[in-house]
């Protein structure tokens, strides 16, 4: 997607090798603008499925999976993050690691909002190790759901996560895919 | 706003005399086409001042204030919630208590992201002791920029926050203000 990369090599800034900081735009001030194309981007990619809900995990993730699930006309359901396990029979729960700040959270949805047999299309801002979105994955499947692909706004394709679920089966369509970058070169992207 | 106290009534379960759960629609699962007319309204409400910027807090407050600053064409700012206090000089915070989670947040933004002289509009899903909307007013009085309104989802307007915040001079459109609820006798609106 040109604008999106266009944007990031205007504002994103790169910390060392591998930390991106697209907080101008994508995960701490918001372009609505912007996560609107993106919303359109991810229909159009995703036009050939079916899609009964999509899933994104809080709290960067909202944004554009909400004017995705706009497109889609179906209802959006984004996971919580919990630090503390919740072994309620009410809701589905998963383990992901965040590399970002070095913790464990449960990442929970209510079993209401996810029904067996249903397409449920998955958005997040960044893949990188993809353990937020395994974690996501494995909530679609304790459902009974069906995980039917993944839209990414940007990947870290040097970090191993993209190139794993897709070998695990997992659809992934990213916005933009980053090859390579550090403060010295910039951005490369596939 | 007629549909949203429709849907209230409809979708909303209260437990007890004064938790309104939900979570069908606005803050665990969320109705993008809800979120989207909800976005229109504020802008119809507040279409009297200059907006520069929207303010929100993490997670349920996004979707609809991406929404919001949609429509006024302008970036989105959602404040973040720590446990820890993050005492850099790069942020803005402030304190607010959950009395749904009994725990005291340090609420942050980047001082990048609110500009001394502009005008800000905060919004939020609930008001109801106002803790986190006095937060978030702080920090932009912190910033030397003008809280021009808040704009609240669902006001539980028999807690005293609103009625509070108002007699300090913020400026408050509720789209939905509850003067009381119970199991028993439901939703009474005022």
């Amino acid at each position: 997607m040109q604008i999106l990369k266009e944007r990031i090599k205007k504002d994103g800034r790169i910390i060392g090798d591998d930390i991106l900081k697209v907080d101008s735009f994508l995960n701490h001030q918001i372009d609505p603008a912007l996560m609107d194309s993106i919303g359109a981007e991810f229909y159009r990619l995703f036009s050939d499925v079916k899609v009964d809900r999509v899933l994104t995990i809080e709290a960067s993730g909202i944004a554009a999976a909400v004017m995705t699930a706009k497109y889609f006309g179906c209802p959006l359901v984004f996971a919580k993050k919990s630090r503390t396990v919740n072994q309620s029979a009410s809701v589905y729960s998963s383990k992901a690691f965040s590399f970002t700040h070095k913790t464990e959270n449960n990442v929970i949805v209510s079993r209401e909002f996810i029904r067996p047999g249903e397409n449920v299309l998955i958005i997040d801002d960044f893949l990188a190790n993809g353990c937020a979105l395994r974690a996501l994955k494995d909530i679609v499947l304790q459902a009974g759901a069906n995980p039917v692909g993944a839209g990414i706004i940007i990947e870290k394709a040097f970090q191993p996560g993209g190139e794993d679920l897709r070998a695990e089966g997992l659809r992934i369509e990213s916005l933009a895919r980053i090859k390579s970058m550090s403060e010295k070169e910039g951005i490369e992207f596939l």
